[in-house]
């Protein structure tokens, strides 16, 4: 991940001025995860899930608890707080004031023929600055780019559609009414007046990817959201912040992802499932139709239920209670 | 309740004029609930749910059915029928004969700037007559504003949502897509042409309220829809008309809430969930995601499960299957 | 069906340019369903559930498989195929190369006073060419409806909504932000590149319908999309393609039908339910709200659960666990 180019950085910062205990003169460019952050960026470590992770980041701090420190090496600056979520909201503010709410881009104007001139227009686009669009795409009526966005060759944008904060590659296609990149939904709760999560992270859709009809697929927090190659999702459709989802994947209509749960790759879902967060599944699963899915699953299972279990399992539960 | 802002009465008319079998000459100025109602107020009663509040209404005249009517106080003139909604429908067809259809505003136009000065609005921003918007507010591209809504300042509303009947406090942010104020689901069925309800209600969000994108905020029918202070709604989410939700609360992608329902203080509620109409749930309960809530729940209770339970009865129930 | 309006057939095509190794000279003018289909169409059969129809048919000539193939009367000259569906999406595509992604409509502009002189327009609508609306019907801001669409008299069709490939008729309400006759969810998976389903069926609206908002109804692929007359559908609703609904049936709120599923009349399903494809549920059946309906439903049922049984059933179910 390179520079951000959807939001602007404040930083960088003294490690002292985030944390003024911290004494030693650390500069933090960035904010970034466990596997992205280099020497000059701090990230956070506050689950056990991301052991793996932490034990080889490269980051030159960490926000974390005392009882994960000990994974973190040598290299790595600790600061240990009581919640590691809210003291990483409050830094990732100070670089990001700007990523807490989707405030609307005021740059958002006709598109000038001249700059698109392989795009076909349907009326009433509306194109923020420095949007790219590759040469024979459609882009449908009242649809919204906003700034920077980059948008592929060869796609076609239904109408009713808003992209912000996205990298959408090359053959996709999203149709009408869908929402693409938006803040997603994390906060640290305080009485009367929540403190939103800046979600400093975007969409990426890669190449030859569909997105059906009214779906909302949130960008990142910190990390990015990604469906992979050749990856088709139906109508209404929700994916929330951090969500990675494989290739050659089907997800039937009105599913639903929380956050940060990673999907392999040949996965197929079948209509209003429900994955909870954080959690990894494999490759090549199938998974029911109206299944809620809470643990992770490993490669090559088929899976029903609510909690979702093997197929097998599902079928005698079934069986036994009749 | 003060005098309704968004419909226009027809009234008052005498009672007798509303049920010709009723020879009283009292007068009825609007419909009001049992809670609202006052002696020039016409209400209903139509399921034990509300007996406490029939006992204590000060209603001058209520459409109830013959084994409810002893509850009402003797100040309240009753009118008994077979079918207490058809009645109450049509009665509030007379009073208010265009809130059964949302009938696009014909008033819509461009905001003039000096009129919402402190206001920043994105292009093609719609407003109605009489809309009040307050400073510092900001208004996406291609937003709806019907006419007579109020939204207080500090506000941030993304692109493509429309908002009609509505009262909108200070600091909400509405993502892009939403849909606030709409008519209910509620119609009397009849063979090939059902006779709606009308919808006379509105929709309040109180400040510091988020919702997410894509979602459906249906407006009361005779009642309001409200949620409280601080609660934080993610995308998709449905809510029916009447429905009530406390402060404080958060509630995850894709859940539904049926008509009527009462939420307390501080709840939250896990993605995908569905919350029957006409229950109760208390204060800090914490809802599973994919439950199906079908009865009322106590305060402090954790349930999960379709129809959802106690978390313990839950997690139980599913290792003595297994 | 007669020609259809929303595609056009690059037809007739020899059965032998289809088929290379077809020598027969039948000449081929269109893709029909099993009984749709005249002798100068070509029909698919690749399911037993279709039998009844395959016996029937008038069709010229049939893909299907060889399992299949004995159903089929001799009129018919059957092409036995290993995958039915991707040889017929590979001639449907053939005969309608445009039908298989949702390109948006470029003949769309401001509706013409003079042509829509009895229709009431909101702001920024944008209509197709040889758009039909009949007399007294309101079309609300920012909508848009594509070419070659019927709407009937006196609808009310809210703000922000989408109508393509559709037959709509009188006295019909489609709520805010509703998208309806778009492209459904069926490819033909393959690896990097999936093989889209051109989408050559419509959507059909009896009269009285009334649809709530931000719903989805995908038109049908082969076939059409159908809502019988006086059937009323709450807000998020998503109808997949080929799907059939009775008449004066009730749908609440977020409901999903998965593809080609037929619904008798005087069906009530609540809300979340979810049913399976390429089932059939009789009439006056009664589905509780966030049941997964996966089989046959017969005429007068009343089922809940997941997956949905008997009422009885699922209450006996629920106390022998706890």
């Amino acid at each position: 991940m390179a520079e951000n180019i959807f939001f602007k950085s404040k930083g960088p910062f003294k490690l002292s001025v985030l944390f003024p205990n911290k004494r030693k003169n650390l500069i933090v460019k960035d904010v970034k995860t466990l596997d992205q952050a280099k020497k000059t960026d701090i990230t956070f470590f506050d689950s056990l899930n991301y052991k793996d992770l932490a034990i080889k980041t490269k980051a030159g701090c960490c926000i974390t608890k005392e009882s994960l420190q000990h994974f973190l090496p040598n290299s790595c600056e600790i600061v240990c707080v009581k919640s590691v979520l809210f003291e990483l909201a409050k830094v990732t503010a100070k670089f990001y004031p700007n990523a807490d709410i989707d405030y609307p881009d005021l740059t958002l104007k006709k598109p000038s023929k001249s700059k698109f001139s392989g795009v076909k227009f349907g009326n009433n686009v509306l194109v923020g600055n420095s949007v790219k669009i590759g040469k024979s795409s459609f882009i449908g009526s009242n649809t919204i780019i906003e700034k920077n966005v980059n948008i592929g060759k060869n796609c076609i944008i239904g109408s009713d559609v808003m992209i912000k904060n996205s990298i959408i590659g090359d053959n996709v296609v999203i149709q009408d009414g869908s929402k693409i990149g938006l803040k997603g939904f994390g906060f640290i709760p305080i009485e009367n007046k929540n403190f939103r999560f800046p979600h400093i992270g975007k969409v990426i859709l890669e190449n030859n990817v569909e997105l059906g009809s009214s779906c909302t697929i949130d960008r990142g927090s910190i990390d990015d959201t990604k469906i992979g190659k050749n990856t088709f999702v139906d109508n209404q459709v929700h994916m929330a912040h951090n969500v990675k989802i494989g290739k050659n994947c089907m997800i039937a209509g009105q599913v639903g992802f929380a956050g940060s749960t990673t999907i392999g790759n040949n996965v197929s879902i079948g209509g209003q499932a429900g994955i909870s967060g954080h959690l990894k599944i494999g490759n090549n699963v199938k998974i029911g139709g109206g299944s809620g899915v809470v643990n992770d699953i490993n490669d090559n299972l088929v899976v029903m239920g609510y909690p979702a279990m093997p197929l097998k399992e599902f079928l005698k539960k079934g069986k036994k209670i009749d």
